[in-house]
């Protein structure tokens, strides 16, 4: 079959004569539509030393399945990406995601869907409603990442929720915020990108996260020097939020992200590289600061609000790109002024 | 009045002729007896770029007092050391501890109990029963900072407790801990000093946090290299806690805490040095670990404590010096095998 393959050092490209996925027990898919991620950007620069076909968001209809899977083929799905040895304490506890010998779909030993066709168990597919697009189903994994906030911080009535970037990733976590907080405030570099914002009651401060926007973004500066932490942020939006989320993928975002939160107040970790390994903790002591990391969430909440409409990603589609014009694809995703572009395999 | 000054240029000096105390409608206080803290040694190497008179930890006798304090004259009292303006939003929400205009006695705007003499205002001092000796009132201020966690974290039923770090705090906070957990275990590199939580049914694991072992430690490699992370760790103790404290004050603590906490567990950033400027925050997003950084605590659990005998503090006297020998007091505190030194004004 078709598929982009990584070597793990450096080099991507595009393969004809890649072997089908034959994960025997597990279901295949035909992917429909695929989407490139920031993580899929840090990825192709040696995040995870991961080697084999990248690619985590897609769609498609499922060709064969195991046997308790059978009634889904034939059908549109999407799939969630953390696969479990289904045996140890954490997956009997639920906690799949955590299980220590997981793979993860095209991020850790186990290929994934920037190709024609993928391997997942049943269980890890959801059928996709027909009233949710193909292209809006390549969003379902990312908007349940946003979700998964707010399963792990409560909202109080009336508190005040920033997010800190306004990229991929920050525009859908954004949307959700908004969904359990009256004041939702957008710290981001890209004004045409805090405008779409603006339209979901959303306010927007201009300037903050000055490198890099998004995990991925090429522009950030990895472990380097931090900065002073939140020079650009005005004193009326110091220490005056609640929540922050910080979404930027940068060491300065991060810096921001703890200026503009509260005393006792809560900063969501919700990309890997903001945490590259030059953080300054002591603020968080100082200010008794919780810090929560968040990564995968669960799909359900991500399907029904895309079904319902109740979170909207259309004008987030930049362009989509065949398997073969990868290189282009992934170009373009590093552009500033880009959201979300799609490979159609 | 005799005082330690310390000029903010790394020199500290006792002085005979230090002014008393003059802050108009607080309540004067004669220091008894005062403890060293690793806050204290973090301070002289210049945290907080500090001037004036440091200590924080002490217990006294009122001697004066503005009029609504005048039933505390005579009385054995200790501390609360913030001191905020009672006028802005955090103060009137229960956030003095939080006021962005805040003192700290001895640390931030406001002369210490390295003294004969200090000044609080009244709100702050907690009349000490009498069955409670001058030595362990000099334990209730970082006693209450070690009960500060058990108000930010709850213990679920059968979790599992560790401590990075064997020194001052670390030694209060298992003791804390155990009173709400049956399983804490202390990780530290001081044969002696784990002996002695063996004895309150603390497990102990020598050789882990080999650098620095509480703030202040002057061996502590400020904002170095950050080590691997817990590769002196057993695999049996890997991911293996639900809470785990770092009161290491070192980077290498910090990331054998990290090693330590299981996926979606609490780690308690309880030192500030440890959050110097080189944390690597990835794991936490990847494990969706929940950082809560801890400072100060209010007193009352700590004094019922004490006055209970459910927290032992009085093998943790380590030496007690005078004014005069201040930096006698200093060096014998930096020792690896030193816990509370003391100072009798």
């Amino acid at each position: 079959m078709r598929a982009v393959y990584f070597d793990g050092a450096g080099g991507a490209r595009t393969r004809s004569d890649y072997p089908d996925p034959s994960t025997s027990g597990e279901s295949t898919v035909g992917v429909t539509l695929a989407g490139i991620c920031g993580t899929d950007l840090e990825m192709l620069d040696g995040y995870m030393s991961y080697r084999g076909v990248p690619g985590h968001e897609f769609v498609g209809v499922v060709e064969e399945s195991e046997a308790h899977g059978a009634t889904l083929v034939g059908r549109r799905v999407a799939g969630e990406i953390n696969v479990g040895c289904g045996r140890c304490g954490r997956c009997q506890g639920g906690m799949e995601r955590h299980c220590p010998a997981r793979t993860v779909l095209g991020i850790q030993g186990r290929d994934g869907a920037f190709a024609e066709r993928l391997s997942l168990p049943a269980r890890n597919l959801h059928p996709v409603p027909d009233s949710v697009s193909d292209e809006q189903a390549v969003f379902i994994e990312p908007l349940a990442a946003a979700f998964e906030i707010s399963g792990q911080v409560q909202a109080a009535a009336g508190s005040r929720a920033a997010v800190v970037g306004d990229g991929r990733l920050a525009q859908l976590v954004c949307q959700v915020l908004r969904m359990s907080h009256n004041d939702v405030t957008c710290f981001g570099k890209h004004a045409e990108k805090l405008r779409m914002l603006e339209g979901f009651g959303i306010s927007t401060r201009l300037g903050a996260a000055e490198r890099g926007e998004e995990a991925g973004d090429s522009s950030v500066s990895k472990g380097g020097g931090q900065g002073s932490g939140g020079g650009r942020i005005a004193d009326g939006d110091r220490q005056a939020f609640d929540m922050v989320v910080d979404a930027s993928g940068s060491m300065s975002g991060f810096a921001d992200a703890m200026a503009l939160t509260k005393p006792r107040g809560t900063l969501v970790l919700k990309s890997t590289i903001a945490s590259g390994g030059g953080a300054d903790l002591t603020p968080a002591v100082i200010h008794e600061v919780t810090l929560v990391g968040s990564r995968c969430g669960v799909f359900g909440p991500a399907i029904e609000a895309l079904a319902a409409g109740t979170v909207r990603v259309d004008h987030m589609v930049d362009s989509t790109f065949t398997l073969d014009e990868f290189g282009a694809a992934v170009g373009r995703s590093r552009e500033g002024d880009a959201l979300k572009v799609m490979l159609k395999p």
